[in-house]
């Protein structure tokens, strides 16, 4: 198995939280953005789409994160990511869907990139913007989290929905989101980063974190 | 079963074709976005996210589309609307949820709201915004239409794709998106439209269509 991405690329950080969750093997190929790498015809050729992550398995390419995790719990049984209740997978996948339909594209690269070139916003008026709809979304979720009466994950231990938020809430610290009134949010997060699952799979500890290099 | 949307909404257009696909009868609740009926504190109180589709369900309410449509898909097994084969799965997943995580949010109304009153951008430069993340992620996946091979549906009968492209296809004729070099999303396009699920879930057929009223 392996799999294609970028360190800082939140969709590739939630297919390494998944796979470490499910106790998978995999190789990981960095993928550069910076040099637009996955626009490049060698990569296109196997993901028109032309985005990360990509995940390799058997010979056969998987190309959009949320079928890509989908697919993996339905593929390797072991250690699921959505629990077994019909309503407990509404829920985890109500939450990550939340996630990854309302804030992936607003706050994904090609998004800011056009907000700078062409409409000439500046890098503090695109953080107005990423903060405005980080907002919009996770509060609400904080409000479901709530309701639901949420502790240390939002079942008994982290899975589907984890997957999605800790990349998020990483991603919403670069741009300092303002997490003081998201008690369950932080909760779950400072409950998951300590696990060795989360550490191995988080940007600090790849190995095209240029830091690292 | 009660679904609380909007006939305009691709979201709730989208649930409207999942359960006439699945042949489960329902009762349709117009909620009224252009007042804004779904930020008011009754409907709120039911769903913190504040948007449509609301499915209710013996007493319980489900509130993110794709994640209802996971939902019916497992407590509904007749007429599934994912085949049963994984790697189908995945396929079928793939092209969905292209369409549910890199299109909804960026041409969704908050979105466009926000670009006409914080950036003060005219219906034109709106429009100019939405056929290039339409084209954007339409072009890639009408490229992976091609290389499936495929013909009047994705799999031989409309499911889960087919209920995330038809709105999304409906929307970008609104905004005049040009789609003279795709001929597979228009073949699936014109496959779908005549069916009577197809029908009976069309914006055209609402009882809050104001043409309709």
């Amino acid at each position: 198995m392996r799999l294609h991405g970028y360190y800082r690329s939140s969709t590739s950080y939630r297919l390494r939280i998944a796979l470490e969750l499910k106790g998978l093997d995999y190789e990981y190929v960095p993928v550069n953005l910076l040099t637009s790498e996955q626009k490049g015809a060698p990569f296109t050729a196997r993901n028109p789409f032309g985005s990360v992550p990509l995940l390799e398995v058997d010979g056969k390419d998987y190309v959009q994160s949320m079928a890509q995790i989908e697919w993996l719990d339905e593929a390797f049984a072991d250690r699921p990511l959505l629990p077994s209740d019909l309503h407990d997978r509404y829920i985890a996948r109500e939450l990550a869907y939340a996630i990854a339909t309302e804030l992936h594209a607003p706050l994904n690269l090609p998004v800011l990139k056009y907000l700078k070139d062409q409409y000439g916003k500046s890098q503090d008026e695109i953080g107005v913007w990423y903060r405005h709809w980080l907002a919009r979304t996770l509060a609400p979720l904080e409000a479901r989290l709530a309701q639901l009466g949420t502790g240390d994950f939002l079942f008994d231990a982290p899975g589907f929905f984890e997957v999605c938020l800790l990349p998020q809430v990483y991603n919403a610290r670069r741009f300092e989101f303002d997490f003081s009134d998201m008690p369950h949010i932080t909760r779950i997060e400072s409950a998951c980063l300590p696990l060795p699952e989360f550490q191995r799979a988080h940007p600090d500890n790849q190995s095209d974190n240029p830091e690292n290099t």
